[in-house]
């Protein structure tokens, strides 16, 4: 891999300069425990039977823990100097390797840094490592929430969440990460012998967003927020899965209705859905959802019309120790199963805005039991569509690529998750150009995270 | 006119029984004076030339103003009682005659009903007499404001807004006032000898939207509100009116940016922006919008990479003595025009949704600078689009409608605002079969505005 080209592992050992490293970075923590590094090594990639057996093996030389911006370009700079590739490590709740360091090395850890910097009506500045649970407590007491988080907000980090790119419970109605509007800057180290300081601000923030660390070690961002409002958590349960989806549709498609979150899931994967079992009936799909309170009745009203029954409806209470209802959704419904089923796995689904609801119908046929779908309503391009990870009973990679091309071929597009590098996951095959030309300026050794951006060549070595 | 004929004009001098009605009234506000009932018997018709022939003689008998809901029933029943027909009277704010009492009778002046009844985080009820001023004044200290409003928010009332049906300011996000979710509930008072009063919750609300008060006379709305943002006015110029169109369906397109308003408005309309003329470059076409503050540094980033330059920044003011940007979109461009230039009419426009930017200029090419466009984008059904009331120089009835058939021709729908009744100013040419039943069950007699509702039959005389 030509990205390996600048690094300096050992002929023999095959290892990096640790040493000369850990001289260069005294009194910033450090951990060489195989033990330790093994952990922080890791993401929940073995949601892919692919992945996992791609990625176990990685694991880090060495893992460092800044406590500020300073110490990050202290390792940046060690890092360049001896050539030995940095992966930053955010929360690790991603499901691609996006921390996993592929060739070893550094692994940075950026849970120390998990400042909120500032606060303004619509807006807060936090450092990279701060968690989405704790940036929520600090803004909503100003009447303020993040607009979007990932289901997994209570581990997951703000740095983390950005550079993953995608997009969650909230997107609804924001739309993804990558929608303009929804980074409003961003601060980042490059990695060079001198790393330096850059601010990316509006659109050039974007140069961070779906770059799994490859584009440079973002230490802060300025993200705008949704006002605060009292969210109802919602159960309905439809006999029929198209039915639940046309449902949500319905609510989609009202813009009247205030929503975070609107989720259809097929039975069987509401068996699994253990905290809110009491309210999943046997048999049928259900759609979770995060209803704005003044918006209840107007969804009762519609819900009236539909074949639904509403089996669930309280105050989302959002605090730990208590399951949320929004960790049925998105990639948590695969966990959920997972905790009883290891024989499944996942795919990543974009359905067509304009004939959403037929290829849902479309697809279920193809695949009976083998895939159970679930669909999360987002905006896209200005656009209301739903997202769905289906859950798959899994056979081998070969039928996994079958029911891919399958998907494909009724019009729904697939962002492949059981690869690693950011052209084969995305639903275009590339990286974006402004994102590459970018890379040569903040990392021109290839250094960071190498393996993932599959078509950079580094200019020097 | 069939709905007439359960009136009980004299058939000599052509007068309602007023003696009697007035007796049952007494203790009611009511006014017989000639220049009181003509001023109170009008609204802004007078911006449609054929409107203006047709209306402008028709005068209230007597002008009532109740007091409370009480009041409204006993002037309900002496009206039910005596065969007179009841025209209730919003704001006045109206284009096409919707409180102007064509078959004379009374007039119910709401204006005395204009108390906030109560507040709840993202909800509001309140009297139909309220001004929409008002209601955003008593509900911005608890960090709500309407969802929408008119250009004509300082004077509008909500029964009159609701009754009016469309939509304004506040629209690009929620769409219009039928969207599922945007009217909570509805009180209402029937039109009976013993008058009933009706709780409308839900959808069921719809019944009184968009029916000029022919379905019952409102008395209280529940509705929805939207959490307080600050605002900032923004007015960016372009060469090209198509540009300007262009980069407003960039920013309405752009789900992570917050917005109130997105109206470009082409030259030379903006010539008659008085209050914001200095911002107005010569030939220059405008956008005129209000966006959240703290999307603001994102809208610059895509103005940046239009042909667009800022002329005017500043946080929106909603203060009275101030002219607010808003009174220069929606109908309000029509009236800033006619100040200066008594010789234009207007049309309502809806453009497609999937070729917007396309028929703006196609229809702009057919008829050069006897029509100059302005849009709003709003949502409707889920979809992001534009209405659009061009300001026409006023030639003839003819020439007028040939305008409106080319802009049909050319995929632009039209409502046309030069009719009275509730059905000929539908783009469906109808109205709703629910508010026609519905207007059997609380207005028997067809006394309410009667000769807006076309379709009516009174079954009962």
């Amino acid at each position: 891999m030509s990205q390996a080209a600048a690094l300096t592992r050992d002929a023999q050992t095959g290892r990096y300069p640790l040493d000369e490293f850990l001289a260069e970075v005294s009194g910033i923590g450090a951990s060489t425990d195989p033990i330790d590094r093994k952990r922080r090594s890791r993401d929940y990639f073995w949601y892919s039977p692919i992945l996992y057996e791609q990625l176990k093996d990685n694991v880090a030389d060495v893992v460092v823990t800044p406590r500020d911006e300073a110490e990050v370009m202290r390792v940046a700079a060690a890092c360049a100097r001896h050539r030995i590739p940095l992966t930053v490590r955010g929360g690790a709740t991603g499901n691609y390797g996006q921390c996993v360091p592929m060739h070893g090395g550094v692994v940075l850890d950026m849970a120390q840094l998990n400042r909120v910097e500032w606060q303004k009506p619509g807006l807060v500045r936090v450092q990279a490592g701060a968690k989405l649970y704790d940036i929520d407590a600090a803004t909503r007491p100003n009447g303020f929430e993040l607009r979007m988080h990932p289901s997994t907000k209570r581990s997951a980090q703000i740095g983390g969440f950005v550079a993953g790119g995608s997009g969650g419970v909230g997107s609804v109605t924001f739309g993804g990460m990558r929608e303009p509007g929804n980074i409003v800057a961003a601060r980042l180290v490059t990695l060079e012998t001198s790393p330096r300081v850059m601010e990316l601000r509006g659109d050039a923030a974007q140069k961070i967003s779906r770059a799994y660390g490859t584009t440079g070690i973002i230490t802060a961002l300025e993200m705008p927020l949704a006002p605060v409002q009292q969210w109802i958590d919602v159960i309905v349960a439809f006999e029929d899965f198209v039915d639940c989806v046309r449902f949500g549709h319905t609510i989609a498609m009202a813009d009247g209705i205030v929503k975070k979150l609107l989720s259809p899931a097929q039975w069987p994967l509401p068996q699994h859905f253990a905290a809110f079992r009491s309210s999943c009936p046997e048999g049928k799909s259900v759609l979770s959802a995060m209803i704005g309170e003044m918006s209840l009745e107007s969804f009762e009203t519609l819900l009236a019309l539909s074949k639904g029954t509403m089996t669930y409806k309280a105050p989302s209470e959002d605090v730990l120790g208590k399951v949320p209802l929004y960790e049925h959704t998105w990639n948590h419904t695969t966990l959920q199963v997972l905790k009883n089923d290891r024989g499944v796995t996942y795919l990543q689904c974009l359905y067509p805005h304009d004939r959403l609801v037929d290829a849902v119908a479309e697809v279920g046929a193809k695949f009976g039991d083998e895939v159970s779908q679930h669909l999360e309503f987002i905006r896209l391009n200005g656009y209301m569509t739903a997202s769905g990870i289906p859950v798959v009973r899994y056979r081998s990679p070969e039928r996994l690529y079958e029911i891919m091309a399958a998907y494909e071929a009724s019009g729904v597009m697939i962002a492949n998750p059981h690869v690693v590098t950011l052209e084969d996951g995305s639903r275009y095959k590339r990286v974006d150009a402004d994102q590459l030309g970018f890379k040569h300026e903040v990392d021109p050794m290839g250094l960071l995270n190498p393996g993932k951006m599959r078509s950079f060549q580094p200019l020097t070595v």
